[in-house]
């Protein structure tokens, strides 16, 4: 499929330089239908055993999927609502207390935060260190490592030396998966959560979460659903499952999953690895114009995400949704934030350009 | 409204006698068109700043309606995807260990038993009695009642003496909340997890936690989200909200929440006491003819579910989902359950009852 036929599946880009796909990436058409077939189907022939077998057969296919795009086994992969969800399940079952030290980067999203923020109400210690150094302060004490393979406010990739501590590490993959290529054995993590939403373009309320074999183990299920038994009509001497299904979010609705199975499934017959490439140049040409007018760009790697220093951030960020350039601001931080994804094309970056023009003049 | 034209509401009534609300309610043509709604608003749109402003001012609502049906104050309601997910938020956040003893009862969904054995392999001590028995098993040693409100197999109450237990009583509603008249007050529980996705004819992945307010400071959040944050700009530094919006899920749709809040709309303004009274008719009704025709009906209080003996309750269940009748059969158990809602009329219960026999001869 070519950049022009790919583009024209996603309906806001009629209207919008879409370049929020960090945040949320944009819907195609045959995503929406499918969810909203799913939906009727459910109003029409009612939320009985049938629909529940469907629910299921779209889950399978979901999970073997995403499995796909991390390179990891079935068994190793949970369905959640969002990369928090598989941050916050592996924080929480790893039991960790006093005594245990994890340590992170100073510039993690919330979905890493709130999880460390509740590990360190049950008494572990969060040492918190630049993000380039997260793998050189790994020490003795050290339980684990929590941080972004990509850094949601800069675009920068996690040190490559993190494959080479001694320690499990996870990694908030909610700008990796799906926006660059993403192999969880090359990567040598323990655990990988990304996010559905987001570079897959799929529902709000879905993402995954890989976790490895053997780390698994140490993994309890402390939000255990229906999905997570073995045979969950043995009351109180069920046993939970060995696989990372223990770790699955609780009720994942049938519209939601066929939403991001669609979706997923549109950008495998395009070509993730084309889709990807595509991004990275664009973003790379975005960055370049950004400097090349006299902008600050906020040091990056070859990923999907461009930060830029603006005087105002949330007065430029309103002032180019007026514009038709849909990009966000980051708070707490001086930078503005694009998301270029194989969906935008050079018009959509020229839309932005001369929009903050417009916004600084 | 009169009870034929509330009926028309529910599309899946015309090809089935749909008795199936203890598992997932009737969606009605307002709901998924409401659904379908915010799903085009998105592809179309896109999801930019006004999506998330959007979400947030459905889930505003959605907290006050829900809040509303519970009779409590909307700071003492999270929103949740599931039951599951309420009561696991609470057994969870209570950080119970050796020396706590939970008392449930023997015939829990698994929505309860998951959380309790995430709880027993912290250490803690489960003990399990009779439905009818476990006011009356809190002893010196125990922390925590934590047990359906309306039998999920039965049909049963709750014994009205828990709401005289020294200890805090966390009530399972999933049969509850919607299908009978709920007042958290008036029951003296601490904590009460509810689906939006039964007898609130809402989406999967939908649901509530009322905490009582004194109770709520005893609960940490083990799973915070964005909306858990006081302020999410201020990193490892944040604070997470007193309110029991710390406990919400992480990620809820759009379109499930608008489906579930349009739902919750045309319930209330049919006059949620009337459809709760016109289905306790009904259930009994049923319940009788049941009996009438020599069949052995579960013990039962005027709830919206029955529960019979059935020589084989799963091909039995197939047969009539052939015969379109949709009720379900509860594994490990002799019962088939029909769940009876105000969108019912006699018509349903005549096909139920004819197939029955049908499949019996």
């Amino acid at each position: 499929m070519d950049a022009a036929a790919f583009r024209s599946h996603f309906p806001v880009l009629d209207s919008l330089a879409y370049l929020n796909a960090g945040t949320d990436g944009p819907i195609a058409r045959v995503a929406v239908d499918a969810a909203a077939a799913e939906l009727r189907a459910q109003a029409t022939e009612g939320r009985v055993h049938s629909h529940f077998e469907r629910r299921r057969a779209l889950l399978t296919d979901l999970r073997a999927a995403y499995a796909g795009v991390l390179n990891c086994d079935v068994a190793e992969l949970a369905l959640t609502t969002s990369t928090s969800e598989g941050i916050g399940g592996v924080l929480g079952g790893l039991g960790l207390g006093p005594g245990d030290e994890i340590v992170t980067s100073d510039s993690e999203h919330p979905g890493v935060i709130g999880p460390l923020l509740a590990a360190r109400a049950r008494g572990a210690t969060i040492k918190a260190v630049p993000f380039k150094d997260v793998a050189d302060a790994v020490g003795a004490t050290t339980t684990l490592v929590a941080c972004s393979h990509v850094n949601w406010l800069t675009g920068e990739l996690a040190p490559a030396a993190l494959k080479e501590v001694p320690v499990p590490v996870l990694l908030d993959g909610a700008q990796g998966v799906g926006a660059i290529p993403v192999d969880v054995r090359e990567l040598g993590c323990a655990a990988y959560a990304g996010s559905g939403q987001k570079w897959l373009c799929g529902a709000d309320g879905t993402g995954m979460l890989f976790v490895d074999a053997a780390f698994l183990e140490r993994v309890s299920a402390t939000r255990p659903g229906y999905s997570a038994f073995e045979d969950a009509s043995r009351g109180l001497d069920s046993t939970f499952s060995a696989e990372a299904r223990k770790l699955d979010a609780i009720s994942l609705p049938r519209e939601g999953v066929a939403l991001s199975l669609a979706a997923l499934e549109l950008l495998t017959a395009t070509g993730l690895e084309d889709v990807q490439a595509r991004a990275a140049t664009l973003a790379g040409q975005l960055a370049d114009r950004l400097r090349g007018s006299g902008r600050t760009v906020a040091p990056r790697a070859a990923t999907t995400l461009v930060a830029w220093e603006d005087a105002d951030p949330e007065a430029t960020r309103e002032r180019l949704a007026g514009a038709g350039v849909g990009i966000r601001n980051l708070p707490g931080t001086p930078y503005l934030r694009a998301s270029v994804g194989a969906w935008n094309d050079e018009s959509d970056l020229d839309r932005l350009l001369s929009a903050l023009d417009a916004a600084a003049g």
